[in-house]
This record gives structure tokens, sequence and C-alpha cells, in this order.
């Protein structure tokens, strides 16, 4: 970390400044130019609260030099993460589809939905139980039960699920789920991301809206500050100024995160647009780019739909896109993992 | 609502579409144009999900005409709110200001702060004991002591408080709290808002950093649908392409949510922008544009504070920017509630 | 086009609005509903002001139904257009790449690097002779001089040359260029996009840091209104609230111009990211989404380029991408260009 | 500036930067720490091109300490600038209102609308003759004709006019013109800035849409270089995720351009929101964040108006905003400049 000292700051100043840092176990590098002084710290830096210092009578600005995340950053861990669910693999050299519906709405839905994604080759099965909804008049999920019928659906195809929980008050309901989800508009509820470090389940992150990647990397990093090291990152679209689609899906997050994190990249493709036709092409986009997998929505009847139906593909649909990714996971040698 | 048809649809699939809706209690207008054919919804549209709709074979687009909210909507409540906080009112006719430090650190510091805000006129104390950090490495906040400081605070100066909750799980802790704070990363936390709905308590409901007027809005409406009409607006910048300053205060958002809605209107000039120079023309924007108070960060030493030093005024910056605070509420007709 | 009447909207109020739409010779159907009343207009509703509509006493809102593009529009086009630049063809079918220096420096610069751009498969050479540089202290190209250099290039390599135009008063020194680009900041250079619409050379389109697609199909629509169909659609990153990377590149842009339009799409890694290391990574994503032809950043000696030396591979590394391009153009059914 | 150098930058390389960089005549300040060496530059830094420092091998990071703009710039120009037209003075202590049709369409139009502004108290008079419309097909405005009738209206009121320039190529249409305004899609059209640079006549310069406080002040910085130091700058709105508004005012504009800038300030309500009842709010928070004048649209007849009829005030609504403008430009004790 670098601070820059204010031109009119005075040798008083810079001594109690200098003292200030080094009472915090910081080695600090003094450097007088003729326009600006500068003070480089050595040490653990990460806990350092940058707004504090800015208010420093002497501080100019302070410039970050390394990444203020330690657990989620390849400088530490230079090798790929691999999270172990069941038999499964997620990171690096596989490849995995998790699909299923927006909502789960009823046993029939679920296991009809549950049993046709698997026989076109996805190896997760999701399905939102408690779903964050925009309005308090939409359907809020069948919660509990939702859960219940997905464990259900999982004893009857073998499908690890993955479903989203919405606050730390419910912890005790997902005991029994493979994978648990933060959806975006969690992604900086920070009471629940500490419960969820306390845990070992693996946590498929969602990236919030509006959200950078150092900000996403911020949140993995609190889960596994408390321990959990099973993050799984997905990027689901940002908001931008364009208005004829949903979101942008954040293509660039691919790679960049590959290069600051060890941790596996997972793709949502049906949110980031919230259009049925693009989940093929960004589907496409991703695998090339480097993703770890897809999270893909997929309804047996989307036009009745619950929720989201817009952007849910059909058993059909979805069997098509499934022949076309394997084909491309093939081509980017990655492994799909089925049993 | 206005349901736009494909050009391909066929009269089947229009005599099917209109069933379904009818079956919800819509009324359905039939209009045949050469170019389109519309259907217009009459009925509770609000609780209707469009982008289920969208996923219908026959609908090429649909637009809504009325808001989605209600209980928070200005056509269907015209008089301006006011919300009683014991001998306190915010909202028309009123101005006031909620001030204190971003987070409550000691016993000594709040008093300090507490009695100084007070004497420059602040009406209401505000101060951080559970803290949403970006870092899982920054300060945390004093959490239940944090509160207990508060309450002690409020005892002696007789400042009602204001204080941010994080998660449903801690609601028990807010008995006491006067006006329970909502931060602008949970505006979406709808677990919380749904809590909060049950209880009677003033909710200060935070902008979510890139969230549009309507979903906020919507997040008012979770909270009012569940019985408790008692929320304060506030806006506190939103997250833009712009990097000199951390983010752009919206000061569009005073009259839009003042002709949509009857809430009170809050402006946090010191999250806003981020720096202490800014609060004072924040301010000013704000109350000439019409907003029913400020919340202003106050710190005894800015400089050692655990959190938003840099944001937050000294006691004397903010007796000064009291003064013309006072000033432009008065000249705008706004009457100071101090007693 | 569906207009939504004002509620408090009377009889005369709507005759007269009818009487004056149907002047603009455009049939109006009239349908009133419980909740609103809708007049739908068919006919040439593309000529429409909607913010002259919209400050009609009786109209609430605007709906556009058709898109306000005719002859960029896929609608009135469906089949992909290619577009001829001597022996090359860009769109359908084939995949162009575009490659060069950031400026043309000198003779030596330029020829070195066309020649091994060529060696490595590039079809075409670029080379900015007229720079559009944020800072009026940073070099501004070499102008005129820069243009006979590419010339001489081409002659030299046979590959056809694009270049960038900054004003309409610049068109003279353009006769020879085979490809016309079009810089993001003047993609409203409305002036300018007219100037070119009386010519037939090919202009490369790209689309500014913040313009929406429609916007950016609309800025197409100038050229080709003047008579110049010759139209390349270039995205090139959009500007987010991000900050680790210079531009977010929009994938959900190719298929989104792909279905609204006819007009062939390419792709520039090098300024969307603006980082040597992502030009690959986001070229496997373009080329897999849909992509039409890439242009990317190349320079003999990226450290001592005298722009955007950050994003520019040098001419090993381009070779290496080059391999990887061709095998995934190659996949992708996509015949290469070469002579 | 200071460059960050990578911990596996060697001697040699460290050596052959610093050559490179002394070569340039500037002072290069060497700091060795344990966890990064960082090079201290001083010198005339602004005409280095970072993204050309990021190149070299042993450079890491590059962080900007001062501004790069330097005739625009309040450090070497503490006073706040007047700009002179004729006898008004706009800057330090005067509020001008420029106030007109958003596009020139008749005689008749343009001499009603500017004697009923007179009358109201604007001190300029504004109409647009070339208009920059998105879509080929709306109106274009009157050209050289729309001109002609401005000057006419000039005389015939004695307010001095500001009118739109598009290209470099229109400079000679401009030699009466009192103010040239650069409207906010060519804030980065560099060679009609340069243009710009070498005529004496102030310039109202707006923003972008997406343009940051340092592109806007170097887009200045453009006009100044070549000579003319007449540059009034112009906040008119920014383009973010809101979809309810056509766009943002950036209050903050307001403080930080007069922070880092010695230039007038005047913002744009009309255009800001795109709706008639905002100006009023827009305004106000204008004028008491430190604005120095205001632009606004009033029209004869906004229904009828052939461009942004929806955001332009009639003359009897634009009387009623300017009798609370000068209410409040007085407040803030800023001189009314009428004669």
């Amino acid at each position: 970390m670098i601070l820059i000292l204010k031109q009119t700051a005075n040798q008083e100043q810079i001594q109690a400044l200098i003292a200030k840092l080094e009472a915090r176990q910081l080695t600090v590098h003094y450097s007088r130019g003729e326009q600006s002084t500068l003070l480089g710290l050595v040490g653990d830096t990460a806990s350092i609260d940058i707004d504090n210092l800015r208010a420093d009578d002497a501080i100019e600005d302070v410039k970050r030099i390394s990444e203020p995340y330690k657990l989620a950053n390849r400088r530490f861990h230079p090798l790929d993460s691999q999270i172990k669910v069941g038999e499964r693999t997620i990171g690096e050299g596989f490849f995995q589809v998790i699909a299923g519906p927006c909502s789960v709405e009823s046993a029939e839905q679920l296991t009809c939905v549950a049993h046709s994604v698997k026989a076109s080759g996805a190896t997760f099965l999701r399905g939102g139980a408690f779903k964050p909804r925009t309005s308090p008049y939409s359907f809020q999920g069948l919660e509990e039960e939702g859960i219940r019928l997905l464990l259900e659906a999982k004893r009857q195809t073998g499908l690890p699920i993955v479903t989203e929980i919405m606050s730390d008050s419910q912890l005790k309901d997902f005991d029994e789920v493979d994978i648990i989800q933060v959806g975006a508009r969690n992604m900086q509820n920070f009471r629940l991301l500490k419960a969820l470090g306390y845990i070992k389940k693996p946590i498929l992150l969602k990236r919030g809206l509006a959200n950078t990647i150092e900000e996403f990397l911020m949140s993995a990093e609190y889960i596994m500050a408390g321990g959990n090291e099973n993050v799984i990152l997905c990027e689901r679209g940002i908001r931008t100024f364009e208005t004829s689609i949903r979101n942008n899906l954040d293509i660039s997050a691919i790679p960049l995160l590959k290069r600051y994190s060890h941790l596996p990249v997972v793709i949502d493709p049906s949110h980031a647009a919230g259009i049925t036709w693009m989940v093929q092409p960004l589907s496409r986009a991703a695998i090339a780019a480097g993703a770890d997998g897809l999270i893909i929505e997929v309804h047996n009847d989307p036009k009745h739909a619950l929720c989201d139906g817009a952007q849910s593909l059909n058993p059909q649909e979805f069997s098509k896109v499934m022949e076309d990714i394997k084909r491309r996971a093939n081509f980017e040698g990655r492994q799909f993992d089925l049993k």
C-alpha cells in the first residue's frame, strides 16, 4: 500500500503518521520526492481501512498494490481449486451442468424436469424453494415443502441438488442440500455469508447485479474466512444502461476471476439475458472463455411457470442445447462428469 | 397492462390466452390492428408475473401501464405521509437531521458525539452497532454492546436513535431502537423486509447502489404489505461509471419519489460521495429539491474513526453545516422539529 | 406504436389528437378500456417523434412496438448481408481478421507489422493515421502521412486497409482507403455519418461506450439512409461500474445484433478490456457467440508503442492467437478467406 | 506519477526503464521496498501515455498523482474564471439563464419565444439550427436558415444567442453566434474541439452521457490548449441503469468541477430528466449546489414542437420557474445580470 502525502504535510504530522502505522506492525518506507512524499507500507495491509487513512490530514491519497483478499487469491493458491460434491468434481478439468426450474412448483413438475434434464446429461438439479421476488405479491416459493420435493427428486434421479438460501435464519432447513446458492441480491448479505463460513457445504455464490470483481471476491473471502473454502463463483449478468435485455453477461468476468482467484467459475446464461433464445449463444461464449460449468433454467411448461418463464427452456430445447454444450466442452478438453 | 400479440398468433392461441387471463379475474379488452393485436387487461395486474406472460407463444411483448406497488403509491394515498417517532414527525412540513458516527466505538466516543450533534441541532442520533463491511477483516461493529451504548446515549441526550439491522435473525436486539435502518446492500434482502413488515417500528430503508426507483418502492411495498406503513425512504448515492467519487447522489430521486409515493424522503450526503467537503453542497441540493431530512456522519475524531473516516465531519464542521441547513430549511418553509 | 391516453383526457382532446395523427397518414385504432384508452397507430411510425407525442396533454405514455430502424432491420432483409472488399467477403459464412498497430508510427514499424500479421493469417491491415486521444498532449497520429504509409503497406502485402476518420471534413483523404472506420466516440457524430452515407465504401462502425443496441443500429441506419448499405458493426466494450478493466465486452451484443439486423458483426477484443492477456479469451468467446470477424491490435514493439501499448500483442503472440482463432473459426464452420 | 514495478523486474530492466524516462526529461525517484519497488516521476507527466508505460515488462501498475489537465486546472488558476459575452458575464458572482426552443422552427415561433423568455428574465437565447437527432428520419433542423433566424431574434430582443455546432466543417456558419455549443454526443469529437481552440468565441461544452469528470475537463483542455480559454462547462445528465427518466442529473458534478477547475458551470435541467415537471426541482438543486447558470428549453407550443416537446416548458410555465430561480439566485448571493 502506498500513501501519497499532501504537499502541505509538515514533519510533525508525517512523524505522527509513521508512528501510528508502525504501531500496527507495518514497516514504513519513506520516500521524499520533489513533487510528493510517499510512504510505502509493508505487512498485513488487508486489514487497513483505506477510508480511515484518507481522513488523515497529512494524506492526499492511498493506493492499494495488493488485493484485499487472501484466501480467494490465486497468488497464495496458484493451482485451480476443485470442489467435491459426492462423486462429482467442480473445477479444473471438469465441466458441470446444473439444470432445473426457476422455482419448485409441485412434485409432478419437479420430477418431470429432473428426469428429463438427467436424460439430457445435466449433472446437478437446481430448483428454488425460497424465492427472492421483487414484488411481495409474486409467488414466493413452496419454502420447506420445496426442499422436501427437491430431496425426493434427488432420491429418484441421483442428481445432487442446488437451491437458494435467503437468510442465516433458514440454515437449519438446508442440512441435506448438496450445494447452497446465495443469490445476486444477497451477495453482500454479510450476516448470511458469515453463517455459511461455519459450515462445510459447497456454496454457489452469485455475483451481485452491480458488484465489481473485487467485491465479488471479497464476498467469497467472507465465507472462506470462516473456514469454508468450498466456494463456487457464479456470474449471472450485470446491470448496465442497456434496455433491450435484462442484464449483460460479463464475459470478461471469466478470465478475470480465473486470473485473480483459484475458485471454479460457473455461468448462468438464463438469468443473464432473461430470454430463452439467448441461452445457447451465451452458453457457447461461456464455455469458450473458460467457464467450469453452466446453470440453466428448464421448465416442463415454461408458459405456465410461476416465475421466470421467459428465460426457461423446455426439456426438448434443453436437450438440443445440451448436445451442443457437450460437443463444445469436449472441444475445450473438459471432462463431462457423468456417472 | 397491455399484451402485444405476435403477428403469427392464431385464433386458437389467442382464445386460450384470453381464457387463462379471465380465469385470473382479469377483464380482457381485445383490439385487432393491422400491424398488431393487443389485449388490454383490467383488474389486479400487480400480482401478474410479466416474465411468465412473455413465455407465452402468442405474446410478443408486455407493457405495464400502472405501477406494480399499491400501498407505497401516491395514486391511492394522495397526501404526504407523516411518520411519528416519539414527539418528532418525519415528513410533510418538517425537516429532521439524523447525525452521529458511522459506527459506535465506545461509550466516550458516542456520548461525546451525541451531546455535540444535539447542541448543533440534530434531532436524531445515528450510529452503527452491526456494520456491513466489504471485507471480513474490517471492524464489524460492537454488535449488542453497540446498541446498549446507543440506548445509554439516548437516555443522556433525549435523542431518538437510528441503527442498522443486517438480518431477520437479529430482530430481538432492536426492541428499544426508535428507527431501524435497512442498509443499501440489504434493500432486496426480502426475508428481512418481510420480518420488518410484522412490527410497527419506523424503518429507514436505504436505496440499493444500483436499484431503480421502482425496485426501491417495491422494497418499501414489501414492508408495508406486512402491515408496517412507517417507511422512510433514503437515497444515498448510486453506482455509475464515474471514478472520482464513491457514488453519485441521485438528486432526481427526490422529485421522482415524491411524485410516485407519499412516503418521506431522507438524503444521506455522507455516503453519497464519500468525501467530507461534499456533504455541504449535496445537503444544500437535497434541501432545495424537497428532501424531508438528512442523515449525516459525524465523528469526534474522524482520522481515528474505525470506519468511513473520510466522509465524517467533526463536531465543529457539523455545527457550521447545521447553521447552513437550518437557514435553508427555513427558506423552504420547513419546520425544524426541535424540542 | 401504441399511445396510452390519460384517464383525464376528454373526447375533444382525443378527437383532436386522432385528427393530428391521421393528417400524418397514420391509421388510428381506438380502444377504450375501463382503466385506460389506447390508440394503436399503423403506418410509417419510424418518423414519429415520441418526445413530441409525450408532450400532448391527452397522452400518458407512448410504447413503440416496431423498431425505429428500417434499412438495418432484419425484418425487412431476412438474409445476412455480405460486404465485398476487393476479393474478400465480410459476413455470412466467412471469418475475417483485421490486425495491425493502434497508430501508424513509421514506415518501418508498419511494414514490419503488416508482413508479420499477413504471415500469421490476418486478412486486413488496420492502423490509425488520425488518432482520437483523450488528451490534447498525447500523440495525435501521423495524419495524411499515416494514410500514405498504410497504402504503401497495402501495395507491399496486398492486405486491404482499415483506418479511422474523425470528421466529415477529412473525407477527401480517405479515397483509397478500403474500409473507413468510425470510432466509438464518433458513433453519434451525425454529420460524419451522413457524409459517409453518400459514398459507397464499406464503413466499420464502432459502438459508442455507452450506447444501446438500438442507438447503434440507428447510427448504422444514418449511413444506410444516405444510400451506403456497406456497414459493418463493431462491438468494442461498454462502460460499466467495473474498475478492474477498461471496458466490458458486451458478448450479448453479438446475438442481439444478429437477431435485429442483417449486418455483419466484428468484435474488437483489444480495446474491450485494454489488456493483452484478455485478447485470447475474449476472441474465443466472440467466435463462439457468432462474430463474423475480429479486429486485433498488433505492434512490433508494444512497450515502445506511441499509443495503447498495454493492449497490443507482439507478432509472436499474435501468431499463436491466430492459430487458435483459425481452429475455432473452423470448428464453427466459418470460412477463412485467405488468398 | 508513480510506477509500481513488478516483483520479477531485474536490475537490467529497471535501469533501462529509468534511462528511457530520464531521456524524456523526467526526474526519477527510486524507492526499493520489501514488497515492491517504486519509481516516482517528477516533471511534465501530463504528456506521458499511461497505457504505453503499462506495456513495459518491468511495470506492474501506474498511478497518476496529478491531474492530466493543466489549463482547466484550478491548481494553476486558483480564481474562478469569468467569461464575457458582450455586456454579460458568466461565472463568479453572476447567474445567467439561457432559454429558448430545442430547435428553431420558424421566424414566428422563435420571435415569440425570444420575446417571452426575455420578458421573464432570461439573459441569453438558445435554439438549435443543426440538430443531432438519433434517427435520420427525425427533423434535422433548419440549418443555415435557423442561424439566420436566431440572429434576427437577437436583433429584435438584444439577447445574445447560443446554438450548437456539429462539425468543424460548419465553423464558417457560426461567425456571428455569441456562444457556440458543443453537444453531449460531440464531447469527444476531438477534431471539432481542436477547431474551436483556434477561435476566441465562448464555447458551451456539454458533458457526454457517460463521460467522467476527468474526461470532461480533458475535452475543455483540448479547446484551451488551442488558445481559446472561454470554455463554459455544462452538465446535462448522465446515463445510468435507471429507466424511469431519460438521464440522471449528476448534481455532484457541480462541486467537483468547481473544485478541480476554475471554469464556470451551467446546468441543463431540461435534457437531464427529459420531463417538464422535473425542470423546477432540478433547477433548485443546481442553484443550491453552486451552478453559475441554467439552460432551459422553452417552446411556445410544446405539444407541437418538432423535437423534445416533452421536456419544454411553455412561456407561462417558464415565467413561474424564472420567478423561483431569481428568488433562489438572490438567496445564494448571485447577481442576476439584467440590462
